[in-house]
């Protein structure tokens, strides 16, 4: 469903030409950090950078001013210092200038009135030339299929994560983050102070855009709760909607108000709109990633019956009371499920259960033999794996373990509409762990995981919130 | 306080030999393994292999029978099937043997009664030589000290952290990952289905044991719930000890069963010896490593007034929220503080408040200004540091400006008295980024953090959670 209000923000975000004000070959700078990014994504169209200090930005020629640009520009990256901004934008209606994104910051979420004052009026300027504005205070836009980026190293191929944030920083890290655990996006909105396009705007926007099937918003206050509940109601119909809401508590709303001069409301309220409008609750980012890969990697879960695949016995007692003090539930092996076990390995049958401890159950029955039980029976939902980045084992047979494990896992996936998720560690290496064997065959394992798109998480806590959310998002949801 | 209880057990981990029986020169048998690690760790004394099938093992002649060993035995790690242990046990008299390691499982975590009652006697037969049994179904001892260990690659400078660990997996677990994040180990206990020596037992050894001065252990069950009471007591009077406590659902405790034939109670009961013993409970292994480096690495903290260094303004938010939601407090800048601002930062100091987001007050005073002023206050307990892995910064900038902060930390923590913690993620990465420079340069950092003993976290809600368990212990700690 593609509305007018859709089309006219995506004629924004896809402009046929990008000017960056404030261009510097200063490397250091933003006006030169803006034109790297857009190159190195890989932007095919027209960049016209314009400065007053430079002649050439990497190669490119610089403008003295956007009036001497002799082509039309669709859109405009400011990053003059706040007080230039009016003057820049008397240049824009001549130059055909649709929209700005302003990266300049020191506006309102200092609290000062005279930039409270100036920011009200570089408003009524744009509304009165009907240029409309991204920011200020705000990174802008991430947009992959149009080779659009605010940052380097991210993932230049597009994919189906959305992402709405009022936080700069944050953005860059989602999409950095998430781009390690296998997600691609379809574009990721920095939106800072709001002043002109706002939350309601943007959520609008993604609840008609169908290059998006997973939103992530990072929201720190709203200006109109009405038309916020109803946007977010729109888009959380649509698709899964994640948001990490910043300034929750005391400490966290002032810093919200001077991050973004966001007032950003009681838990209470919050709470009561996550409730109302079906949209998944995120504590931080990092849950936020876990979210999107699971809503993004698993189909719609039918139920919390969860199989376990241990890697040790004590590890699988704590995976069991971790998955159902996160609401999941590890039901006992079925009588039908017993019955094969005690064909295949009568030697252990009267003694494992649910979680299987591998470790145990070996030589008996194989790993791939115990997938292929979960995959067959209807008593499970889905599968977590464990994989253990320590046991008993020398290299050399941890190693081959752990590759037959994930090629069974792979080929799992691909033969079984079962889910399945992988929980495997290594997390918090220093630079020695770099140079060891060890860790670097986790890596590889975690990307052989992330390529076939399987969720690989570092707990089976991060595994099993996350998963409990994404069943109680199916089980709430109005069909 | 060294008791004569403390002094048997002490004496049976210092053994003036060891004999592994069961030795083969297969690599991947265990009989192999125990030797192979005894060796890597640097076990001085003498190691005796005992086996049927080979001549040497790692170049170390293979006995026979433990019986055939021409000196006195203190201390045997037997890895022979279950049922052949009382013919071994047999011969360990004359051979002058103290202390058996019984690695051999496949005894009462089955369930089964043939091997309740064969664990039955052999635990009779032990106690009619005089003979204390570790074990059955576990890995035994690290002891970095004396050069003993149950796996390869762990730390080999002692320290001052004690485990006591009813899994086998989770100990090296243990070991390993503590080690990574800076921990050293003074003992590091599994023991299994605690058929002889149990946790109460080694409870009280470690109560007395002046080489550990924080302990963490992994129970699924007790034995003896009045004794269990009291070791705990004991121990927790002496120093913090850290609890995961396995089996606390109802799939949990299931697992507990055929894990270690622990019968693990209701969560409940477990909630009371929390309350009662003033031990700590961690929900997982990661949040028990995290504790223990809180607890190694920061002195007592008087206070829960949270300083704030954020990188970025979403980041500090959220960061604010975090350590409000896991009880610390995240007071604004006292009047002192907003006053010394106004002289050293004149043109942001009516903005600035805790947390102060790094990237928005530079470049009107400086991070390490910042952490100064910190360090003066007595309005503030202590100090977190966010750096942040992604930034709008290209590769030099970041690297520079992380190394400079991190040096700034340093250079804190040496110079006062105030704690501080770093939060720093780049966790779940995959082979690619192992040849990247970011990853890399975060782990470099990472690990200069660890070695100057300065706790770092992956993220806020890790180190909040932890920081906030060391408060509560010092302020509900009888004294």
């Amino acid at each position: 469903m593609i509305t007018k209000d859709h089309d006219k923000i995506d004629s924004l975000i896809h402009p046929r030409s990008i000017a960056v004000v404030g261009a510097s070959d200063d490397p250091y700078s933003f006006g030169y950090y803006f034109i790297r990014c857009l190159l190195e994504s890989g932007y095919k169209k027209r960049i016209y950078p314009v400065g007053r200090d430079s002649k050439a930005v990497m190669g490119i020629e610089v403008y003295p001013k956007l009036s001497s640009i002799p082509a039309p520009v669709d859109y405009v990256i400011c990053c003059l210092p706040a007080l230039r901004i009016p003057a820049l934008l008397d240049e824009c209606p001549d130059q055909g200038v649709k929209a700005v994104h302003v990266f300049s910051g020191r506006l309102s979420e200092t609290g000062r009135k005279e930039a409270k004052e100036l920011e009200f009026a570089i408003l009524e300027q744009a509304k009165e030339m009907d240029i409309r504005l991204i920011g200020p205070n705000c990174m802008g836009l991430y947009y992959p299929e149009e080779g659009i980026s605010f940052a380097e190293d991210l993932p230049r191929e597009p994919g189906k994560i959305g992402g709405l944030f009022q936080s700069g920083g944050l953005s860059i890290l989602f999409a950095r983050n998430g781009g390690l655990q296998g997600l691609r996006f379809s574009k990721v909105i920095s939106y800072g102070n709001g002043l002109d396009l706002d939350e309601c705007d943007f959520l609008e926007y993604f609840a008609c855009d169908d290059e998006t099937k997973v939103l992530v918003c990072y929201i720190e206050g709203i200006k109109n709760g009405d038309r916020f509940m109803g946007a977010l109601k729109k888009v959380a119909r649509e698709k899964p909607v994640i948001i990490m809401k910043g300034g929750r508590g005391r400490s966290g709303v002032r810093a919200a108000l001077s991050h973004t001069a966001a007032i950003s409301g009681s838990s209470d309220i919050w709470n009561g709109v996550f409730r109302q409008t079906g949209a998944i609750l995120a504590g931080d980012l990092n849950e936020a990633i876990d979210l999107a890969v699971t809503f993004a990697f698993l189909p719609p879960l039918k139920g919390r019956r969860t199989a376990i695949m241990g890697s040790g016995g004590g590890r699988s007692v704590v995976s069991a009371d971790i998955c159902e003090a996160a609401g999941l539930s590890v039901p006992p092996l079925t009588e039908k499920l017993k019955d094969v076990l005690k064909k295949e390995a009568p030697e252990i049958s009267d003694w494992i259960g649910n979680p299987i401890d591998a470790s145990a159950v070996l030589p008996f029955i194989s790993f791939e033999e115990v997938l292929e039980l979960f995959g067959e029976s209807a008593d499970i939902d889905f599968v977590i794996v464990t994989i253990a980045e320590a046991a008993p084992l020398f290299r050399e047979e941890w190693r081959a373990l752990n590759e037959t494990r994930i090629d069974a896992v792979i080929s799992f996936c691909q033969r079984r509409e079962k889910p399945i998720v992988v929980v495997m560690g290594g997390g918090k290496i220093g630079l020695d762990q770099f140079e060891h064997w060890r860790y670097r065959c986790i890596a590889a394992l975690r990307s052989r995981l992330v390529s076939a798109r399987i969720p690989a998480f570092s707990t089976t806590a991060e595994a099993s919130v996350a998963i409990s959310k994404l069943i109680g998002y199916y089980e709430t949801r109005p069909s």
